[in-house]
């Protein structure tokens, strides 16, 4: 059966020794509140409520699903119940803005709660994270008027906010968008107050649902003149419910839900075709610069998704170990370890125990990984110094693609090689191990399919700027490495970490060059870098947490705690089988675009 | 929508250009008058077959599901009409033996309509996958009075087989079985004629359902003397409905049905509890030596669901091309294709090329794999000379772990890669996209999991016998290499499979010096080292798919065949871009078993 508990030996770890939280809290006057102590009893709260309201709910509301019934969508039993009580606990608003009712926890601590939410109940844990999302964006975009409505109510999880952006005819191409906003005149000095919205939207998860009162749709649309593609594309708030001047939701919105889709996994979470009907909608942010003010959310949404990868794997992983530990056939090979038994338990085995340990060691690489972006998003937002600001500023934009990519591609990997540990009942679904595949599978192609992402980071955040971001990265990492001081016990770390950087380097000098005056050479190529990117990361995270548990380790004399001694065991594990896939990955880079544009297109069709 | 046709261009160049499968039939009495024109014939109207019976019913199979009603099991509409126009067209006895009404068709023809099956509806290939296993055992290992009597029946569909091995606390470890055999006092001379079984199996594919009046389960279980282990194992036909002198299935014998397993994927497969309950069979081969007989089966099962992964992964590489023509997203990297329309297909982007390249080069390969073993299976059944039949004996061995697992964690890889390029819509169940990959999964488990197979090929089939199969087969590598004085123009192909060959000759040699008295070291590589093996044959494959496909083209002159210069740059595609994964594996493979045992059991808990 499925089995969780909150990792949160290991989030304290990532959290205090590597990371070091405290320090880094206090540091910067609006986190100073935030002492260890207070997030501990955080992580330890949203453990509890997590695996107490949600993990109970996953495979129900697998097996039912939401439903459709003229218009009106219903949520899996108990997920309504559940979304009260996280919501009264505080939960939909734990890192949102004081000013308008939120509770200014750093991302660095909220990323761990994040983890638990997609762990105990992907599909519920996407009805927050949308929320979430659209909140940041209105508290950077929105007039002040629209933050003081709508920010209070989806902070506390009264109203919950949608993302509307793919059309049936775009999703990767948002220029091609033909929802059209057309200005009302009601408003003053020829400023219209709101705009009629109308067109259909197709995958919007949370789009309708049974939930609460009201939802709070975010939507690209394009004004009477604007230009073609995507400098054209403005972006309104678009309410299920008509918002009085008292704040209160009133009448219907022209917003109907036309249906749901049936998908391969995440079936709580309701995936909705909305057609917006001459909808009112307000303009956030600038008109024609709608996009730019999305891709707030939509970074938001990419770590967020990255996290889904993680958490999946890290339930995946408990729950096989569980049956891994009571399953008993054949015997170990070095003879029994459990002789009065009619077998050993499948975890003597040690083909058993290599999928254990890439499960694991992934698993433990993206919560660093995610936690290692959480810190730079949180100096983004509290730090007072302009310069630290900006380079945090640079390493988000390099590593969310990333993140994003590289660790779903990493959750699905870890799902599958989990499942593949039970045999034939991983296929069954009462063990649950199935449906944390069939969820973890989505996480690679919403927000930005990886191929977008990888695309993103070998163009946007590197060809375009001569790979400053990555240049910068690459010197971060051996400076640190570098003053460090690390202990001789943890060498093969640290030089798997500089030997993985000096092959980053050199890819990337060699794909700038290539790729000068040929742009498919970065689409070519894409794929592969940012995988190698994702594991020289991993390289340096497994680094730096083979030093704070070596530390850790010295400062406790003799014995030492297990747990160190097992961190340093499963980084061994990623660098000696798990880190080689860099070499494949240097040497199929090199093959460039040549044999990918080889064939025309009537050449990939099948000959009867 | 998902779309087919059986790939026969690709095929007959499998079957003539590579294999020179006529010259191979002729040279062998038994398949002597099987020519080109008959194979292609039958491979035609296969594919006629499978494409308008099987193919409508796959996606409405696999919503509707195998239904079970006390005790009995209904298949999804429209399979028994298929089944039986598939029996009347004589396809269940396609490779079956002439002297009890089969074919006698040879393997290297009959792969190919296999991958037609499972290409079209996993769900119901496995009824006669299933069936053509049993037949084959019964063949080999059963007293004539009961071939007499069964294989016409199981050859013309009319019955069909099915394979009892796996109980609730034992599918690897087949030794722990608790399922007993009493002899019955029916027989002359104190030998019994028949066996009371009494017992549970599990996970039993056809074990029950509506196709056809009689089923014939072939079950494993323990007579009262047995020795402890496989060792004490035996064999027996139990017939849904017993047999009486006349040949005819009459009253109901003691085998009940006792539910569907509720499965991830093959949902038009009925997986079924079965209870034996002191139901009426007979021993097939001689007492305990049930297991070696049931081989028979599992290694004919093995090859056939490599071949699953390869249906499926070429059923999704079509599909998904399809899909990747059509749609419009974004344009080229080198400025429009398509400047009339909106935007570009999405086939011009070099990263889905890449996804459709690696599809169907793990495809392609796979194709020419399976032919290979096929070949050898058919040296083993055919050759009149003792030692040509004992060296395809020693590469099937050989190579069956490889083919089942290897081609069934690509066939995986590729229907996952292929979903992929449909963005979203890979994700909803109405593209078909997504049930290939849930069929593909089950794949790499049953017949034994992939980890199993890499043990048996790092096992017996190349420590037990100090690696002489592995040795041999290198050694035909480079001869057939060395004398085929191939074409310069296919040097790359030559020197990739020759370097993966030392490659391949070097780890093993590590490997097998290090397993020595260190029985855990075959464990921690069995994984990697059948998945660099697996590479390896692909390498040689695709070098020997390169030296026909360029002789196709120089007797062309100048410009050749579309289809001679696609296979050429697929496979450039395999090796510059797939094959470097060898460079990882062999480092890998180098860690050896410490670091996977450095944890304790307890080690691999979660600290909350």
């Amino acid at each position: 059966m499925a089995s969780y508990q909150a990792p949160l030996r290991d989030m304290r770890f990532v959290l205090n020794d590597v990371f070091r939280a405290g320090e880094e809290w206090a540091a910067m006057p609006d986190t100073a509140e935030v002492t260890p102590d207070l997030a501990d009893a955080i992580l330890e709260e949203g453990a509890r409520v997590t695996q107490a309201e949600l993990f109970p709910l996953n495979q129900s509301g697998d097996a039912e699903g939401c439903r459709f019934d003229a218009g009106q969508v219903s949520t899996p039993k108990g997920f309504k119940a559940a979304q009260r009580t996280l919501a009264e606990g505080g939960w939909f608003g734990l890192g949102g803005n004081p000013e308008h009712g939120g509770q200014g926890m750093p991302k660095l601590l909220t990323v761990a709660f994040e983890e638990m939410l997609y762990a105990t109940n992907t599909s519920f844990a996407l009805y927050p994270a949308l929320n979430t999302g659209a909140a940041l964006l209105l508290d950077h975009h929105a007039p002040e008027a629209v933050k003081r409505t709508f920010l209070p109510r989806m902070y506390a999880g009264e109203w919950l906010g949608s993302m509307c952006l793919t059309e049936p005819h775009c999703g990767t191409d948002l220029g091609l968008i033909k929802t059209r906003a057309v200005p009302n005149p009601d408003g003053e000095s020829g400023i219209p107050a709101t705009y009629a919205i109308t067109g259909s939207k197709i995958w919007i998860t949370g789009g309708e649902h049974d939930m609460v009162d009201n939802i709070v749709h975010l939507v690209l649309a394009k004004l009477p003149d604007a230009p073609e593609g995507t400098r054209g594309i403005s972006l309104f708030l678009v309410p299920k419910r008509k918002v009085g001047a008292d704040g209160e939701a009133g009448e219907a919105n022209g917003v109907v839900c036309g249906g749901l889709e049936h998908k391969m996994g995440i079936k709580g979470s309701a995936t909705c075709v909305m057609h917006f009907e001459a909808a009112e909608g307000v303009l956030i942010g600038e008109p024609h610069q709608g996009l730019a003010a999305m891709f707030t959310m939509m970074n938001y949404e990419r770590l967020s998704i990255g996290i889904q990868g993680l958490g999946l794997g890290e339930v995946a992983y408990q729950s096989a170990m569980d049956f891994a530990r009571e399953r008993l056939q054949s015997r170990a090979p070095n003879g029994p370890v459990a002789p009065g038994k009619p077998a050993d338990p499948i975890l003597v085995h040690p083909d058993v125990r290599r999928m254990a340990l890439n499960v694991r060691a992934w698993n433990e690489g993206g919560r660093a990984f995610a936690a290692c972006v959480a810190q730079q998003l949180d100096r983004v937002r509290f730090h007072p110094d302009d310069t630290v600001r900006a380079e945090a500023q640079d390493l988000v934009a390099l590593l969310t693609p990333v993140a994003k990519a590289f660790l779903t591609d990493r959750g699905f990997e870890a799902t599958v090689e989990a499942q593949q540990i039970y045999g034939g009942n991983g296929y069954c679904v009462e063990w649950g191990a199935e449906q944390y595949v069939r969820d973890a599978r989505i996480a690679m192609i919403y927000e930005g399919t990886n191929g977008i992402q990888a695309m993103d980071l070998v163009g946007r955040k590197l060809f375009r700027n001569g790979g400053a971001y990555m240049t910068r990265f690459l010197a971060r990492l051996r400076d640190e490495i570098e003053a460090s001081g690390s202990s001789a016990a943890i060498d093969d770390f640290t030089q798997a970490a500089l030997a993985e950087a000096e092959r980053l380097e050199r890819v990337t000098a060699e794909l700038l060059a290539r790729a000068d005056g040929h742009p498919e050479e970065l689409g070519a190529a894409a794929a592969d870098y940012l995988n190698l990117t994702g594991h020289v990361v991993y390289a340096w995270l497994w680094w730096k947490m083979a030093a704070a548990a070596q530390a850790g380790l010295e400062g406790q004399g003799t014995a030492g705690e297990a747990f160190y001694h097992s961190k340093l065991a499963v980084g061994r594990h990623f660098i000696s089988r798990m880190l080689p896939r860099t070499e494949a990955l240097e040497r199929q880079l090199r093959a460039g675009a040549e044999p990918l544009m080889a064939l025309s297109e009537d050449d990939f069709l099948t000959q009867g």
